[in-house]
């Protein structure tokens, strides 16, 4: 059965072809009305200038890195990391070309065909980003894999898809809320029109946000963690006896769990005329079904015993626990929580919120604790990768329900600005509602993932360069805690100032052009949109840079001045605070965002009273919270890592 | 001169001779007017009624506490812990005692002798608590060390602090909040009648709070530190080659610092003249000054070198400058950015203030580090510890100023009720606001001590438990960090939320007098002061408990259930986490308490503005942050730790 691992390029490029028959399955749909056209190819224009400029400026950073990685390591290292880097844009390419083009087609298929057509749109749009992700990773792992065992090269893959990930979650997550707030804070409320009103000048810019932090910024955060969980897998098994088996064992799981996806995928059709809320879910059922089989089949032929197999679903089960444990905290009791302390007033609201997001880190540790003890218990540190690698095998669907979000929340703005009548409005609030949830679900997905692989990453790291311990009663790696420990604090606190900034440009704009645009509040002149594009593109690309090169930069110089070991308590300390930090921006940020929905559902007094005011400042400031910082912290834990491995790791040992 | 450690407990009687001297000298001053002294008599009514029944509640956890010590571990450690628990009571009643003579005393001071008068007055007040913490640390640890070399009995003193330190601090801190929120949120805000308005049913238990918080609470928060720094440097050396000296040197020093203390709190009649803003300072650096020449002497005399000298040095300087940097952030340009986020709103208030705490924890970490670096590479782990008893050897003037915060806080708030004219309530302000500063320093301070206090506290069980090595390669090591990691992530959630019940039941009685005393606004009739006091005290008392418990409770099932060394990763998660939230929540709270005064002093529209409004919600998200659950931090990282080190390690050891 190993000999089947030489098959993962072609697995891969079939992957991608079932993508690209999705795609244009897509884009075969009605775009509908020329007015909705025209919406949606200013999102969809948008959306691509934000993109080409990212790729632009990252472009300058991967080719130092690329350079460095070359003259320092080897030039094999280079090409891979090259690899990665252009992999990575090229699945944020093409997920974010079908999620703009799915958006309007999801709008026309409610009206043509109802809320089952609609659903399909939309999830088919994102199956897009999932599949691209699922198979892009497995071909560029395949190919390294099937040309070289060695590591030091394949590794170099990995760090090319975590420094694109870092700039696509940072400036993506600033891009989104600085047009959100710049859209929500003189639109709504100083200028009194509605959400998505075709008036406002941002609203085009609200509506790529979307797709650049959540399709975009996410589909990077999920590509690194999944290429990294491989990657690093496959690094502990090399310093193992008799690694080849341990080494391909990885590359085996993702097979299976492409194909399982794919097959998800497609047995949407089968469940479409469900009610959306189970339909959506199906698929990531019918996916997880069919991989628990084969990663049973393929660990009983490929391993001695079936120790892998229970790390595998250990990963897998935590997953899962992981977003309903985040579900709970941004749906249930602590959501209405803070909407009674909403009637209190804004400082109220905010405690609360605070409150509720410290507490949801509790159970997440608890269950990633759970899995790293029944895997490692089972196959050492080993298990901690494989357990990585079962909960993100199954990527392919579910990054596509991910991606399902920000298509059904554009098609509501577009069904909004073409004036497309209530019945429509109503089933595109409906898919939008649902996607609200799957967010929440796929945010603690992302940062459970984002621990696992952290962790193996840095499990990796201490074997290949050669660590027996990293012992917590010497000093040095106290020290190493300590200033690991409060770099996800100085990120969190560097991007919501970036965010603060960024808006505040967005805000002078869209004030200028109310004040200097004639007719435009009469509907008599249209607003420049693209203006307010280019401001949120400029605000986001500069304010990323600094904290990316923060992250690539840090663990070289501890790793460089002060020796393995210290660098090793650097990772762990940074590991801690980041996942801590990262669930509790999260789940804070997407309760606020709950309870003012909440209150605008009915509850308290409803949209307008007091309690919703306060509520509005408490989903303003979880906006950054949930949707900037928090998951910039499941980048940086991972690149730290990646970075020690790739690059420091060589170093040291050589 | 090691015999000179046989008069520590003589020495500890005189500095508490030279307490009760400073106590009687500020008791025989003028408690003013007939008016004055039954707002004073109430406030300190009120505060022993709060330690009264405290010290009952928690009678029963030491009782039982000191069964469970004797039957597991010796009688001994019991009665060693009783004694501890004992002193910190003691210390607590002392001050508090000493606090609400002082606050009246203060402002007849104002009125009969202007500025230098009161601010002696006041110091003298701080001076009594400092002493007492100093002297009745020194005592305890003397007496059982003369009687015993014995660290397993030592140890249990610092337990006995410890405990009480948790209880005290996370009460005191419930109590303080729910008092001023009630008097603010129905006095200021809905009847709108000026701060400490004596009509205002809530001024009473408002006055208490800032007592029941800043002196008792940080007063057992210093004493544990100061206690278990001792303890852990004696711990450390009990587990070296000769262990005579090396568990006598940190007694010498306390005693020198205490004799220290002593002269710099009786040089403050030199410096009273002074602006007091300098003249505040000056005890503090005479005692410094004094305490390094000693420390080199001793150092000089009883060591092979003076490689603890420069630990010492380390502590101290790093002690100094952490004080320094929580000044920074909770004065300058980062207060000024909160303020001028204030004009966009609420939100934005509340981001930028979050962003400040988040920074802040750079700096303090860095210092820490840099102490840590410092001590260790001279001396081992012995060395982190005795840099901490380099900290706190001058507690006993550092914790006088300190203390001097509430009691001029009390003394405006007390010339406001009497109506005392807008002169002497500018001499209140002014020492008032200079209170603010020392206050933020203290906090500062606080937070660095615990963190080496608890880093020497952790040294001081990986030795005594004989572990090696903490393995964060292990996977038990790496599960005990993360459960430890989100301790403080809990306490800090559980906090946050009982300030907010006990507040909700504060509100609801102030406006229940409002309603139902007749005449109460028009001043024709009394606010039942007592009511919200006891309603303060109930509320306070009952949150306290839970929090407790967990913190003795977790490193108990963590350690017998699984091992000392993932009792070890628990601890250092834990301390990690736990100084940076401190850190974040201390100076967050600080610099939006500062924003809303500099505001309030003019800026940005002054009082009554949209951009004060948005200050006064950072301000009251700010209050927990700073006053309950950031200070919590600091005892729940020590008390585990201590635990750890009295309670686990000899029953796994044995």
């Amino acid at each position: 059965m190993q000999d089947l691992a030489s098959l993962a390029p072609i697995l891969g490029v079939i992957g991608l072809a079932a993508a690209g028959f999705v795609y244009y399955q897509v884009k075969s749909m009605s775009a509908g009305s020329e007015d909705m056209q025209e919406i949606a190819d200013n999102i969809h224009l948008g959306a691509m200038v934000f993109l080409k400029r990212e790729y632009k400026i990252v472009s300058i950073f991967v080719a130092v890195a690329f350079i460095v990685l070359s003259v320092a390591l080897s030039p094999w290292t280079g090409v891979a990391f090259l690899t990665g880097a252009v992999f990575s844009m090229l699945a944020g390419f093409f997920g974010m070309k079908a999620a703009t083009r799915a958006n309007v087609r999801t709008t026309q298929a409610a009206i043509d065909g109802g809320t089952a057509s609609a659903l399909t749109v939309a999830f088919n749009g994102g199956a897009v980003m999932g599949l691209s992700v699922a198979s892009l990773g497995l071909l560029g792992i395949g190919i390294y894999f099937y040309f070289t065992h060695d590591t030091l090269i394949i590794n170099g893959f990995a760090m090319g898809a975590s420094s694109i990930a870092l700039f696509a979650r940072v400036g993506g997550g600033i891009y989104t809320k600085s047009a959100d707030v710049g859209a929500d804070l003189v639109g709504k409320v100083e200028a009194g029109i509605p959400e998505d009103d075709p008036r406002n000048p941002a609203t085009i810019a609200d509506n790529v946000g979307d797709c650049v932090g959540d399709t975009a910024g996410m589909g990077a955060d999920l590509f690194e963690s999944y290429v990294g969980s491989v990657i690093a897998t496959m690094a502990i098994g090399a310093t193992m006896a008799s690694p080849l088996p341990l080494m391909t064992l990885p590359l085996l799981l993702v097979m299976a769990g492409l194909m399982a996806s794919l097959l998800g995928v497609f047995s949407m059709r089968l469940f479409k005329n469900m009610n959306p809320e189970r339909a959506l879910h199906m698929p990531t059922y019918v996916a997880g079904a069919l991989f628990v089989i084969a990663a049973f089949g393929v660990v009983r032929t490929t391993m001695p015993d079936l120790s892998a197999f229970w790390a595998v679903l250990a990963g897998l089960l935590a997953g899962v626990a992981i977003g309903f444990e985040s579900e709970y905290y941004t749906a249930a009791k602590p959501v209405r929580d803070i909407a009674e302390a909403s009637l209190t007033g804004a400082a109220t609201t905010i405690i609360a919120g605070l409150a509720v997001g410290l507490e949801s880190t509790v159970l997440p540790v608890l269950t990633i604790c759970g899995a790293i003890y029944v895997s490692f218990s089972l196959n050492g540190l080993y298990g901690i990768a494989i357990a990585a690698v079962g909960m993100l095998s199954t990527i392919g669907v579910t990054m596509a329900v991910d991606a399902y979000g920000p298509i059904a929340d554009n098609a509501g703005g577009i069904s909004e600005m073409s004036s497309a009548g209530p019945e429509i409005r109503a089933i595109t609030d409906r898919l939008d509602a649902l996607g609200n949830t799957t967010a929440a679900m796929g945010k603690g997905f992302a940062i459970g993932s984002a621990a696992l692989t952290a962790l193996a990453l840095f499990s990796a790291y201490t074997r290949t360069v050669g660590l027996e311990t990293i012992n917590m009663t010497e000093a040095n790696v106290v020290i190493g805690m300590f200033i690991g420990g409060v770099m996800p604090f100085l990120l969190a606190s560097m991007t919501m100032k970036a965010v603060g900034r960024a808006a505040f440009k967005m805000v002078n704009e869209v004030r200028r052009q109310f004040r200097e645009i004639p007719g435009l509040m009469e509907g008599k002149a249209k607003p420049d949109y693209a203006n307010c594009v280019a401001i949120a593109t400029d605000g986001a690309l500069s304010e990323m840079i600094l904290p990316g090169l923060i992250a690539v930069i840090m663990p070289v110089v501890i790793g460089l001045g002060f020796g393995a070991e210290t660098l090793g308590g650097f990772l762990g300390g940074a590991t801690v605070t980041g996942v801590m930090l990262a669930i509790m921006m999260s789940n804070g940020g997407g309760a606020w965002d709950n309870a003012k929905k909440y209150i605008e559902a009915g509850a308290h007094g409803g949209k307008g009273s007091d309690a919703h005011k306060a509520a509005v400042v408490g989903d303003t400031v979880g906006d950054p919270f949930k949707d900037t910082s928090g998951p910039s912290m499941n980048i940086l834990i991972k690149l730290m890592s990646i970075v020690s491995l790739v690059l420091v790791a060589p170093l040291l040992a050589g």
